[in-house]
């Protein structure tokens, strides 16, 4: 099932989208049962209290970089107030010269996790959706903690939809194109911890709650993004997260 | 005003603490308009969407260190599912063999903040609380970002009330006792960058929520807690954050 988050009515709900259509998962006597895709407005998917992504995940990207593999998940956060949905637009701040853009593959959680085996995880996802984790690149080196380079308003774009039906350890095509052009290409198999093992990892540290998003890693080809620029970020079997990108106003 | 968070009657209410009286701040039928202390349950006075931290912010400290004082502001997130309340255990992770104390003064915003000019911040300031910043020494030191070494579960107390009329630029001083020992003492004036400085930076990269929470640093005498240790964070004019500490269970 495809689950979007969606405005129609002066009202804000998640629907499951079948073709064309959505259908509202709540019931409430305001909403029609089923409302054509373009008459309500997709917003973002995710309303998580907190983004955990993970560093060199992709054993290409990490030999790209000429950096070693990482022995354990290398953990950074994300602020929630970071995200916005697919169709918004990324803004570059003053502070950085060079923003990049990270497609990924996102998990979202459906129950609370803690201390989680790996086994025990595929109960708590809810599904998966496409991110990026944009970056400024030079505040990144300047400050040697992420935080700062990766945690302005706009620098975490989740969507479209969440898939709830994918494996991603059967191998997913991920692809970044910017403009059109063909920047990031891999595959969700290539992960060096594949996301149960994040899951687990990540539960044995902090509680993981219903709605909470775990970015795991980007594949090689990152790149510089500019104003005017259009992003999308899409993985095989679950849809395309489109961005534009412009200055901070 | 002294504004705690509090459980009675199966309800859970902001309230403003008048010597032993805690008084709701909302008014709900089944709440009576003064309960003794003694009858209410103090719960975690924040609920923050994120908990913004910075390095090396009491001169003191970073000497200590052999450290150079950071020219802007060192940030780091911890995770909202960090924080506990006064009275609560910290729980120290099987991970690691080296956790630390780091008394601090918190900040809980009032309004949505973002791109705030150092005098506007005040009229976005809720008030002041004690923190502290549980720190995993040891793997602070492998993992480079500090994401995990701070994020465990029970890692952010905070409380126990807030005090919404304190200047802490006019020097507040803060101490830590460990099971009744001197630990830590500095004064709030100390600090590298103020708190107005700091907010207004960080509102420069990310919108500050209502309740979020932001932890302004810690000064000299950092030091190792062990299972059985009770620990108190006082802050002049705010109160005593009290927690003992234990191994998970």
């Amino acid at each position: 099932m495809r689950v979007v988050r969606v405005s129609y009515a002066e009202q804000t709900f998640y629907a499951a989208l079948y073709a064309e259509q959505v259908c509202p998962l709540e019931e409430r006597i305001e909403i029609p049962r089923s409302i054509p895709l373009q008459e309500v407005v997709l917003e973002r998917p995710v309303q998580p209290t907190k983004v955990v992504c993970v560093g060199l995940n992709y054993h290409a990207h990490a030999q790209e970089l000429g950096k070693e593999i990482p022995e354990e998940p290398l953990l950074f956060l994300k602020p929630p107030s970071s995200v916005i949905g697919s169709g918004e637009t990324i803004r570059l701040p003053p502070q950085s010269e060079n923003v990049h853009y990270e497609g990924e593959l996102a998990m979202v959680m459906g129950k609370t996790c803690r201390n989680a085996e790996v086994e025990e995880v595929p109960e708590h996802i809810f599904g998966y959706s496409c991110a990026n984790d944009v970056t400024a690149r030079d505040l990144q080196q300047k400050d040697v903690q992420y935080t700062r380079a990766k945690g302005f308003d706009t620098f975490c774009p989740v969507g479209p939809c969440i898939e709830t039906d994918l494996n991603p350890e059967q191998g997913r095509e991920l692809r970044t194109l910017q403009n059109g052009e063909l920047r990031q290409r891999g595959s969700t198999s290539d992960m060096v911890f594949p996301p149960d093992r994040l899951v687990s990892f990540i539960s044995g540290i902090m509680t993981l709650n219903p709605g909470d998003v775990i970015l795991t890693g980007t594949p090689p080809g990152v790149g510089r993004i500019n104003p005017g620029d259009d992003l999308s970020i899409e993985i095989e079997g679950i849809g395309e997260l489109q961005n534009s990108v412009q200055d901070q106003g």
